[in-house]
């Protein structure tokens, strides 16, 4: 049995660690409130008797001994946040993974394959991109030199600097798991819409994070004939306009996201010189997905052109859409019913590090409703029922899977 | 005579305070590098043997002597810039009115009237808006209270306090002069296309500057569907269209430009909550101006509701169209052409401290060439003859006012 006193407990504390005023959490990767998270992380897992790693990218993982030796069963998923995030999103699937070594420890429970729980860097992709960074380098599917050598978004830092300032890069070898499992919040509007308590996750859509540079011609506000202008800003906002409607042509599921847009030099009587914006597509059908950014990139070099300004794009992420395992996701279904909770199966929105096991392993992830649809933002909720269940689908499955 | 070996050798002494790698500089009014400008400004006046005073807004004029005392021809402009300023961009004013002066001491020359120059606290509005500020508080066309709790557009720092900070809070009280001049750049391309080499300034075009706030909710790049968005971004970006295309719609000489534009949290992932952004909008018809301006927030308030967000908007900036003296227009036309200089009347398109002496003494201005019109643009450019001839012009005419 999973104890709410003991998760919830751990929820509380591991978002002490970055907390903002006003709610939600601050705990970008590799910076110094993610360090806090990590060595409470590490101190925890000890308690609990497991033996803790780190690998070269930052990867932490703990592994409770089975009966035997040999690949474990892991749960996992990430404890760096948004800029403006909240308490549930990726810390709910590593501290319901240690809720799990909590019970087996409380009941004395012995199992047959080890069990581990991971935590894994950088998964938001909010300072550094790709999203999935450190699942991605420990499952191969990411260079781990190239990741190393990542620029944040923002110019500030880079990801093999900022390990060695916070110490957290290891040297211990990745563990590839007989099975990889994620509880995680849904972030999205549709288990709560349905009035279900968890959703069986058949899979991730394609994620392509497109940057695109616009290079014109500072000049006068006042003076410059419009005829004149090479306004970099215009061109962005055009860029921005197309990816919105990219998303309204090909409807649902592609959504369509421009987070990020900066001038230089940025003053309001400057015509600007320069613009960089981010465009986020996704697509659970990755042709339609490449199609989609096919014809970004070339409505924003048309937009470029036409005001006489220069254009580079460069992927920040490439992400083709994942399949579970069908058996394991017919598992979390069942073991949910088991329960007497309401299931359905349903794709997953947002990226995960599931995703990146899904190629070397039977992976499935469990979601529990969120709040109003709310994800990335201070408001961020999910109920205690709803987390209490999820947790329990989570013990349930691996007591079985690793043999309990 | 002007000298040409002494102004050119003034620019780059003040270009040096602020000058950027790469060329140009930056001298934000207020920082660190406007105070290294001024302190050399100060000394140079007193070398020069004039009387300085600074007011309560940070303005600071020298004075030298007329036979009789009474209120003098001022010359003036200002030596702050935008970050990626040029190098005359104000400081040709300031620093041919100084010439002035040194060209009258070298003669031993005696005027009649006081000959003042002034140097005006932040007229380009580039850190703290609205611009002309200190002209506009000098001449009392701006509470002085009000500028002096303006804060930075991006937040850092207070006008009163930067002042303190910098020692160039004053008490002097303003002397109103009998007569205006500024000698400055074009900073458009009129000149250069006409082959003329002087413009006499006929007024200035109205300047609004309004400043909208966007407010949605930040949310899931992925798990969001596209129809319960609150974008923040995706507002601003149809508002920065939107004056894009009142630009094109009314023709010049309407000119319209979007110089900040900011997403908060500002991540790939994360639908913006907020962004804020700028629009300048001119016009040298004022009512054209209203007109245009009104369309602009109610297209603003239409984008916001359209989208589920909510939008706040403020004016940084609203100056009416400005005609200069027609008198001592047709003297500047005059002076030109006693020295065979080609000239023609034009408005000018940006702001400029003029303007604030305009209701309250003739007041008139020499333009120079630019060279490809560029201006708040480190590559800004005028030829070193140009200048000479508009400085020579600017000592012609003080020397017929103040009775040399
Ligand atoms: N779960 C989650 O928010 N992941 C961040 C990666 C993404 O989907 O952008
Ligand atoms: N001369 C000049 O660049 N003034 C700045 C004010 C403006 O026109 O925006």
């Amino acid at each position: 049995q999973v104890s709410s006193d003991r998760l919830m407990g751990m929820l509380a504390d591991l978002g002490q660690r970055g907390a903002l005023e006003g709610g939600g959490v601050c705990r970008l990767a590799l910076s110094d409130t993610d360090k806090a998270g990590r060595d409470w992380l590490v101190a925890t897992m000890r308690d609990l008797g497991m033996t803790v790693s780190i690998d070269a990218i930052g990867n932490i993982w703990g592994l409770r001994k089975g009966r035997r030796d040999g690949a474990p069963i892991m749960m996992g998923s990430h404890i760096d946040t948004v800029a403006t995030g909240g308490l549930y999103d990726g810390a709910l699937g590593v501290l319901s993974g240690l809720e799990v070594i909590a019970a087996l420890n409380a009941a004395g429970a012995e199992t047959d394959l080890p069990v581990a729980v991971g935590a894994f860097t950088n998964e938001e992709g909010a300072r550094f991109a790709p999203d999935m960074m450190g699942s991605g380098v420990y499952c191969g599917a990411l260079d781990r030199d190239e990741m190393l050598a990542v620029r944040a978004t923002d110019g500030d830092g880079v990801v093999g600097e900022e390990l060695d300032r916070i110490g957290y890069r290891g040297s211990d070898a990745p563990v590839i798991p007989a099975a990889y499992l994620e509880l995680h919040i849904e972030q999205g509007p549709v288990l709560e819409q349905d009035g279900l308590q968890v959703g069986a996750v058949t899979g991730v859509q394609g994620i392509h994070w497109t940057e695109f540079t616009v290079t014109g011609q500072s000049n006068h506000a006042g003076t410059t004939p419009m005829a004149l202008r090479r306004d970099a800003g215009q061109v962005a906002a055009r860029i921005a306009l197309a990816a919105d409607a990219i998303a309204a042509d090909y409807g649902p599921p592609q959504v369509a996201t421009v987070g990020v847009f900066e001038l230089t030099p940025g003053l309001v009587n400057v015509v600007p010189q320069q613009a960089r914006l981010t465009v986020d597509l996704r697509n659970t059908d990755g042709e339609v997905l490449e199609r989609a950014t096919a014809r970004l990139i070339a409505e924003a070099e048309a937009a470029a052109e036409a005001a006489g300004c220069s254009l580079t794009h460069r992927p920040l992420a490439r992400f083709a859409p994942v399949v579970f395992d069908d058996t394991l996701v017919g598992k979390v279904e069942a073991a949910a019913q088991a329960r007497q909770l309401s299931v359905k199966r349903m794709p997953s929105g947002a990226g995960h590090d599931a995703q990146m096991f899904a190629p070397l392993c039977p992976t499935a992830m469990i979601f529990i409703p969120s709040e109003n649809g709310l994800s990335h933002n201070i408001n961020e909720h999910s109920d205690e029922g709803d987390i209490m269940a999820g947790a329990q689908v989570l013990l349930d499955l691996v007591c079985d899977l690793a043999g309990a």
